[in-house]
């Protein structure tokens, strides 16, 4: 079977007061659509036929490097004329065959695990999902039968006082026959105080054509929940966050507050991981056994070894760190840093674009750029590798069981030896062979009762 | 029409155990007195007189520097006696015509379009605010007649069944014409077991000399929600900050969780602007279009230009931020900084008191301090300008273009010029002239097979 | 009377997810189990009984240091056969005279008022802890009779409808005469579904007895609250991180947002002190009147004084600070640091096991460890004591009213007499007297019209 996804992306968003398209706002650090696009993936669609208007070449943009496999087929919708005109704008590239589900761009946490089970309701041609609302005020009610099969959709405004009191609503995402799709859209009349044309008017033809039409209800109310306005996004970001938080802790890491928490992509974890408050958690990342993670510590990319210690306020981006290290707090960890295991970065450390060796350390205020360190060294507080001439980026290589002083400037390009040692406040422009010391410093001087200056008046 | 606003604020805020008295412990970053105040500065009142009594030196001397215009008129209550001896010992000085608020120093948050309302209201004579609550228990009760018209207040000890049943409550905010309260206020009595006057009983001797009792509701609850200790002023300062969150929020605000955002002050936005969690602004703050402010960053009296972007953990305090620069993360910017567009202050970095360039840079680990830095310079990591010889404090200026290599020390008042460089780890006390190179630091010398001290046993 | 306190804790917590035993799972920074031992310690127990089992040489090993007068006894429950099995296996250690309290590892909030007033109902022989719930489903329902006795616990399995709507449930706590335990433990029968001993069954037997029940219900809902699995653990850690602060709050201490507020441990406070947004108190702290903790700072085993302020993303570990410093932001110090009356501390300077005199000030980027520092001295930006040569530790000591400049390296040991000056960018390698001028620098070159590298295409 043939299974098309058709995503409903066209509209503005005005209430969202935003110069960005609605589907592009982020939720949980990608865009609205992109959660639908991942679970449409997640369900191996053949066809993601997305219908695009508002901001639509903006929208285009954003996805131009999704993987070919999946490529989005893009319909416009050059005007806004309802929903049920918007799934008609994709009937000429939509097979004749298979079964389609019918998703929004602006209800973007839908799981693929609904979806499964709507298409296997939807073995009789339609299924629907609804949702059981205790205050169902405003959404389209859900009539049924008395063999308890649904006839029709009524909306708030028409529906008489028995019908406004069912609590089932309509959700308008839809699994429908390709064949059914193409028989009934042409079928939909604009007739009405709106003059659009609607999609839910496809469950009362399914009703005419004597089709029964299925439904499900789904897991988790957020599935089905809809964006207009920030505070929605804000909301339905919060719901996201804690479900989030909830199933990390099922599956064995502690977090000390779940409220405090921000996932915004995606966690691998080994056993007994332990979250502090505050944390975020961005792009991929994994943490190893026994990780603990400091509060206030930001991760992007980051994959930590088993039980290193991240103390608070540190931030990570595109970086492996290895078993037993100790980082922060206060330390900054930038692209292209490798950390060997037993390694220790410090507070105010900066490392950037540099591998450390196996137990190497650099504990206080130090700047370490594009640099190649051994084992077993010891970077002083206050060291800076001098990486950059005011033109070109060079690199520092230190050895092994290498000591440098603190205070020391390491202007690169410049190799330190295995078990060299660099004085105190010195300034490094030539190599230092293994095993040798280097000291590039002025020699004290010590002027006897010296005035210092007075404050002025 | 003369419009007077009575504040009363002679409570002692036993509950609040505080040195400080209860009307001058903040909200939101100011005392709550203030907050009445400014609402009534906002109804443009013509006379402001405050009733004091505990601490009372201490209030006046917190706003001794009100605007002359919004003069405050102090009235002492020396002892406390009710509401009604409070508002009786401002008659001396309450004017014979026009209209008089009542308002409390301790129930903050009430807005000046509710006091409008209230005004129009009190067309014919007095009007106070009600409140409908689920649970009123412990209120005093609004007691209206079959007309709906408000006869009495009947407090909870005093009320019947059918009494205590009714939801809406007395708030103790009216609007009164002031020849009523001239009339009234000497016929209260204190023959009540408290031994006190009740501001409450003017309700009723309204309503023996017929004059009809005009009501509102407020649009918010918090409005009418008073403080007598540190539970209920942690519970509306968040109540406070979810609304300011979501009015930021319908502006056009992302905020990434409403529930973590403090705003102590006022906040100017442009147009999809990004807050992370945990931001906290203070004073008066201004973000252009664009700007992201990352987590954990605190902003007071900031003025940051478009697209510019504020990394994790960025203290900024009276600074000016231009367009398109970038900040963080762990950047400390003090008073005084003025940093052009297209400018980068990195990680562990302080300014104060300087002007940057645009697009100049200080990356890492530096101190700017008393500067004036020009346009596409460099300041190399862990540059410290040094302003201050122990008595006073000396300007460093830097040209465009210059590149000042790190670890260097640019000793106050020293100049360097455009184009210039300095060598990394130099100590700078001589002016550098426009495009030259400055050097200041010892030879490197190299001791082969030196031996490093042995840890002691 | 002898009072014993049985705990059990022998629960496996599989659906905990974790290599640690249940009851070592850290809840407000302590293990489940040590909060249960400390209100056993509270109440004065004579003998602490805990029954332990899966994980149990971790457990024991967990609490080996515990005080010797509070010796706990150990006594292993080899299969798990039911919490009835859990008691009867301590009869062999129980005395036979005086009374129990049955506690549990997993139940870890219990308070000893609770377990006095629970003690003082068990005067007949036998009381227990009930607890009426909203939602029952689930729990064991307490049937009384017409007297209002307890007669028995109905389990929800074989309640009927009327017993199901019992809303007052068992929460397995109880205080029995220990003549009664000897009594009624061997009676109990594993002659059920689960083929476990139940220990609910002995309110049968004491009914049976004719012995009156007493019961009582605790203040707070989460002092009978058990964790199963780390949404129950986050869920508990709320509840009581809110209870803390609300204590806290009625005590006198403001804080901004008592959800975001984290107690690891036992503040003491002053008047007036006040919290802002996400700080994290761990292990022993006392705050003076007046001390201002700025937002995210981590305060353990902190003592500070009166009037000092700690601005935001400070962390203090191990540190005793006097009256009217200033510390922050971004100040980390760690073990060992004294800092007197009057001191600032600033941004991004790390101080380690050193004591700094009244008055002292470190404002920027400056790493202080081992030092002796006097009163009234400045210690420049980016000023490194480099107390360790690879091998050792050794101290610097400064006097008072030195002034360090900027971005000096003090090679210890070394002193810096009173009154010294250092001058910027020195390193410091020999002793400077009192009132002497100390540089150690390079001397400045300049060379004219400098040809900067270009960039490499």
């Amino acid at each position: 079977m043939t299974l098309s996804v058709i995503i409903l992306a066209a509209g503005k968003g005005t209430r969202m007061n935003s110069r960005l398209p609605k589907v592009l706002q982020p939720l949980a650090g990608k865009p609205l659509l992109a959660h639908v696009l991942a679970q449409a993936t997640r369900i191996e669609a053949d066809r993601i036929i997305t219908v695009y208007g508002h901001g639509g070449e903006t929208v285009k943009a954003a996805f131009k490097n999704e993987s070919a496999e999946q490529a989005i087929e893009w319909v416009e919708q050059a005007e806004q004329k309802g929903t049920g005109h918007a799934v008609q704008v994709t009937l000429p590239v939509l097979p004749e065959t298979g079964k389609s589900l019918i998703l929004y761009g602006d209800v973007p946490l839908v799981r693929a695990e609904t979806l499964h089970r709507l298409l296997e309701a939807a073995a009789g041609g339609i299924a629907m999902i609804t949702l059981n609302l205790d205050n169902p005020t405003g959404y389209g009610r859900i009539v049924r039968d008395r063999k308890n099969l649904i006839t029709r959709i009524v909306e708030q405004k028409d529906a008489n006082e028995k019908e406004k009191a069912i609590t089932e609503v309509n959700t308008g995402i839809y699994a429908v026959d390709n064949a059914l799709l193409h028989r009934w859209l042409p079928q939909l009349s604009n007739d009405n105080a709106q003059g659009e044309y609607y999609l839910t008017d496809i469950v009362a033809l399914a009703s005419k054509d004597g089709i029964e039409i299925g439904s499900i209800q789904p897991e988790y109310a957020f599935e089905v929940e809809g964006i207009n306005d920030r505070l929605q996004l804000a909301g339905l970001e919060r719901q996201w966050q804690l479900h989030q938080a909830q199933q990390l802790m099922k599956s064995g890491v502690t977090l000390l507050d779940p409220a405090r928490f921000d996932l915004r992509g995606h966690l691998s974890i080994g056993q007994d991981v332990q979250i502090d408050i505050n944390v975020i958690i961005e792009g991929d990342c994994y943490l190893g056994d026994g990780v603990q993670v400091g509060a206030g510590s930001h991760l992007k990319n980051a994959k930590v070894g088993a039980g290193t210690k991240i103390l608070p306020y540190s931030v990570l981006d595109d970086v492996t760190v290895g078993a037993n290290a100790a980082i922060g707090p206060f330390s900054r960890l930038r692209p292209g840093t490798e950390l060997a295991d037993d390694t220790h970065i410090g507070n105010f450390v900066e490392v950037k674009n540099s591998r450390v060796g196996r137990g190497s350390k650099a504990n206080h205020l130090a700047y370490i750029g594009d640099a190649l360190i051994g084992s077993g060294s010891n970077i002083g507080a206050g060291t800076i590798t001098c990486n950059y001439d005011g033109a070109n980026k060079h690199q520092t290589v230190i050895g092994s069981q290498a000591f440098i002083g603190s205070n020391s400037s390491l202007v690169a390009p410049v190799n330190i030896g295995d078990n060299a040692t660099v004085g105190a406040g010195s300034v490094v422009t030539k190599d230092v062979p293994a095993g040798a010391l280097a000291v590039a410093r002025g020699l004290q001087r010590v002027i006897e009762g010296y005035e210092r200056p007075k404050k002025k008046m």
